[in-house]
């Protein structure tokens, strides 16, 4: 079951697959947004906040990706859309795996 | 630079970025190679001991992915073929990720 917020759809993070979390985290740009935004857990940032140098259907494609992992939560307001970490559910459906992510990343080239 | 061993190209781990393990890990079939490895860290076992679902072909594919990743050593005898998971070396160079990924996917759906 998914929840719509927005026009985004998210997952239930029960419904989500360590596979698809995996892989989405395996994206060096996917990750470096996952890194960022765990950086500051509760601040929802803007999508055009994040300088990922690629073109903008790649960008869309990222956060597609991104929620259908239960990473992230999408919300648009206007012409603007946001990105806010499910930390807390990640953190209860896949205990470790960002805190070990992220240190990761932060330990090796990325 | 990478060592070859019986025919099978084994990188250094310090070339392998976090990327490519992740992506690695993300398919369900390597990552259950790896978890059975990691059970018996120091047993070789043979690629035919695994039983995937999966065509030849497939396989082949799969110990390749897993080669490059740097996860196992694959070497060649007559007509059998033998991994080791490269355990010491991950956790040089990923502290912390299967240890992460073998607990996480024990403890949700594969």
């Amino acid at each position: 079951m998914s929840r719509v917020s927005n026009e985004f759809a998210h997952p239930d993070l029960g419904d989500v697959e360590l596979d698809a979390v995996l892989a989405a985290l395996a994206d060096p740009h996917r990750r470096r947004v996952v890194v960022e935004l765990a950086a500051e857990p509760e601040r929802e940032r803007t999508c055009a906040s994040f300088n990922l140098p690629v073109a903008r259907s790649t960008r869309t494609h990222h956060w597609r990706v991104l929620r259908e992992a239960g990473l992230v939560h999408q919300r648009a307001a206007g012409n603007t859309s946001y990105l806010l970490l499910r930390r807390t559910e990640i953190d209860d459906r896949f205990p470790g795996l960002l805190d070990t992510v992220v240190s990761l990343t932060g330990a090796t080239a990325r």
